[in-house]
């Protein structure tokens, strides 16, 4: 990956290479994974052609709406669907065709090349939480999230070395107007990070002035020839896709910047009570949208997505980290690999209020779903809390560092000279220890994936220190963190015009509040 | 599975088993999980081929130990293995031969015929915590553990309808001599459940008297021809087999009793600092363990164990829920199936003192990676805390609830009429909801899996009601599960000779605390 952006960089990148080389800092970041490790598939062949049937079955017969967008049913019309006011029906095959053009991999940009990313294949990206209007954390309790808790966020990501991106929301900046948000948080993640990051959605005027933002930091030519942006396009499950949205993808497409195409749906609510019910919607969702995103521009870079999970018939509340999330999630991935298409999915997702065990639980069976899911882009990989209404602190910093667990598992097991150990199994023998042999001495520096959040003490050790739990442990990791966060590099030529055009924009435009 | 128990039961079982009809009680337990679903593997064919091929290697150069047991060496010479002192050299090939007596899958039989459980195959059979000396609740904090709080535990283990079987020692009663605690925790396991348990392997007398206690409640017929006890027997790696675990082996592989043959490796210490070395001891270990068994007894019933994790290298601690032990868990699960042997691995376990998000992350990751390695016998499934020296309250409600999980996801998806939902879908079309569908009301009791402990209340709610945490929730609910048990009828004459059983042993020894 790092040799296919290398090679394009050198080849178009011009000024915007050279700009972002200088941005290199010293903060380590594991690269792309890449699964040397196989998917695990729940369903079997005929499950998927019944669900694939059936799916094609919804487009032709009930089919999707385009709200208030003539544009788009002008454009399914000519692309062959039936249009009938909002209803859109695709005859069987259409999508499937439209689909084909979109690329199955593709590079996202980051300022720093070493830090740009592979999207597809058997690559994983993570990315943080995305989008919590709260935040808490163990001193302050929970409370509406600000600026300063959205470039804290930011910091904190830039820090790990297991996320690769710097997401989009990862807290919505409430003590900024509305309408300018975007704008800061487009420059927290330009200037506090050099990791490839999201442009915003909820206007199309916006994801323009992301694509805009984007020209300033990387230059015109390299973003109209690179994907610099990739951005989260909701459906409006069921079958519903709305003008503000699909605005954004029409603006992303158009200037070749890639968009997640993902239903957000509690199944029972907004999808039928079943996985395999709900599987069919979801992919009859994202073909309609996936064959959108081509009808603007063949061969824009796509990510078929899927935010699903279960509903709690009791309360009505959604669930996370049950057994039929995983299924839809291991489900969707097997739909996604025979589309083609790079896949979204899974996440820290808990219903918990606290960072507790409720929400370990719940998040590591959604972690370990989505990497063996086959997963090529986990958003919300670590500090989602309450069903995403909250970034978390302490569980920010617990995510993350758990997401070194799927680094080394994508990783696969070596049988080299070295991992075969027979010099070791030979020299101890039965009975002796192996502490101190020359293979140990040789490889425990890098044998074993250390925690850099969980206690390893010995019981009298961690008594003696306050018998801290978890949350604790993080939120003093956290605070170290945030003490210690130096910014990467940046050009101050790209710094000041970043400046000058968010300043430009602000003063534009009157504030709002909603 | 059931049809095969109560077969054998008709055709065989005779007293013992109307005596065990009459246990039935009303606590619902779900049966042995039968995996609908595939199973993950790690490692490829070249890396499974060189591990197999290196263990035969440390079988031939390097050998095993059995300490203090002229018996086995001799068995070992007669099979014709090359000895030398108390080292066992076998020729490759050997403990191969000798394990293809061993049954694939086998039935331990429980007093209620409805609880017996198949053990191998693609059934998976989850047990309790074993061994902790301590134990942990909100109330009482770390304390050594008493017969009270053993058989809190077998009542709590009773109670829950994930769990299959009650496990062996859930926790070390320290308030009992030594050398009688076997007596005290098999008259809990015969009495307080009616779930299939296990029997003392800490002196081959306790074995012995472990089965004799079996012929008091099963009737000496049903004991000779069918398994009634699955024991622990842990290997002293690296390499070595002491004679008090032989002994105790040697009881139960003659009675036709099943034992699980188990490596106890902290990566790094016990065995190689890699994945593979240490995969290469684990399988030249139990190949040698389950070889023994047969030579004991042909067609002994025998798990194949793997309880191996890595080590945190900064302070020796092993460490839980790692990569490492999920890669060990994995491929130690595809050299179990290559020996055609039921396989026993993974558990709740983590290196926490409390139950927090640690516990939860390691745990998580343990039960997913169990799960999905085709695990057929899952010890310390639930209640295992700091490393496995606490037995903890909390922890053991919160991990029973996830073997739900666990239970769900083995079931599979289906993909029936109604599953596929096409009618749902139809009926709601764009922009409806399910909540109030035909499908969703016919469907929304049983199609998502609900959690017993975990909160989905909303925020204001969950915050009025205290904001408890899942250990405070996990606590209450282990406080309603306690006083509301009642146990399962037995037979008056079966309690009585097993009170008298117990008193007369207990009355033939000194008391010995050490």
């Amino acid at each position: 990956m790092q040799d296919i952006t290398a090679g394009r960089r050198r080849g178009r990148g011009g000024g915007a290479a050279r700009r972002a080389a200088q941005g290199a800092t010293t903060v380590e970041t594991a690269r792309t994974i890449t699964r040397a490790i196989p998917d695990f598939e729940v369903l079997t062949e005929e499950a998927l052609e019944i669900i694939e049937w059936n799916a094609e079955t919804v487009l032709e017969e009930v089919g999707v709406n385009f709200v208030n967008n003539p544009g788009a049913l002008q454009r399914w019309r000519d692309a062959g669907a039936d249009v009938t006011g909002e209803r859109v029906r695709l005859p069987r095959g259409l999508a499937r065709k439209l689909i084909s053009t979109a690329p199955g991999q593709f590079v996202q940009h980051a300022r720093n090349p070493e830090k740009s990313v592979s999207i597809g294949g058997r690559d994983l990206v993570l990315a943080p939480v995305y989008g919590p209007p709260f935040v808490r954390d163990l001193e302050g309790g929970r409370r509406y999230a600000t600026l300063d808790d959205f470039r804290n966020f930011v910091k904190l990501g830039h820090m790990s070395p297991w996320l690769q991106h710097s997401g989009g929301t990862v807290c919505e900046p409430t003590d900024v107007p509305v309408n300018k948000r975007h704008l800061e948080m487009i420059r927290a993640h330009a200037t506090l990070t050099d990791k490839p990051f999201m442009g915003a959605v909820t206007e199309p005027s916006r994801a323009q002035d992301s694509v805009e933002m984007c020209e300033v930091i990387f230059g015109r030519d390299f973003v109209s020839e690179n994907c610099v942006l990739t951005s989260l396009i909701n459906i409006n499950s069921p079958l519903t896709f709305d003008d503000t949205m699909m605005g954004a993808l029409e603006v992303y497409a158009a200037a070749g910047q890639a968009c997640i195409i993902s239903p957000f749906i509690v199944g029972g609510a907004m999808a039928p009570v079943s996985v395999a019910g709900t599987l069919t919607q979801v992919l009859a969702e994202t073909m309609a949208g996936v064959a959108y995103s081509q009808l603007i521009r063949p061969g824009a870079p796509v990510i078929m997505g899927a935010f699903v999970t279960s509903i709690d018939m009791n309360s009505g509340a959604p669930t996370f980290g049950t057994p039929e999330a995983s299924q839809i999630t291991y489900g969707a991935g097997q739909l996604a690999r025979r589309l083609g298409l790079p896949y979204r999915s899974a996440g820290s997702f808990c219903g918990s209020k606290l960072p507790d065990a409720q929400a370990a639980y719940e998040t590591a069976n959604t972690l370990n779903t989505g990497l063996l899911a086959g997963v090529n882009f986990m958003l919300h990989a670590c500090g989602w809390l309450e069903g995403g209404l909250v970034a978390s602190y302490e569980k920010f910093v617990m995510d993350a560092d758990q997401l070194g667990f799927l680094h080394r598992m994508a990783a696969g097991v070596s049988v080299d000279e070295a991992a075969q150990a027979m010099d070791a199994i030979r020299e101890v023998g039965p009975g002796g220890h192996y502490l101190g042999c020359a293979h140990t001495q040789a490889h425990f520096k890098s044998a074993f994936w250390r925690s850099d959040v969980l206690d390893y003490k010995p019981f009298e050790t961690w008594a003696e220190e306050g018998g801290r739990d978890t949350a604790t442990l993080a939120a003093a990791r956290a605070r170290r963190l945030l003490d210690s966060y130096t910014p990467p590099t940046l050009d101050p030529a790209v710094g000041e015009a970043l400046d000058a055009y968010v300043a430009q924009k602000r003063e534009s435009m009157p504030d709002a509040f909603a």
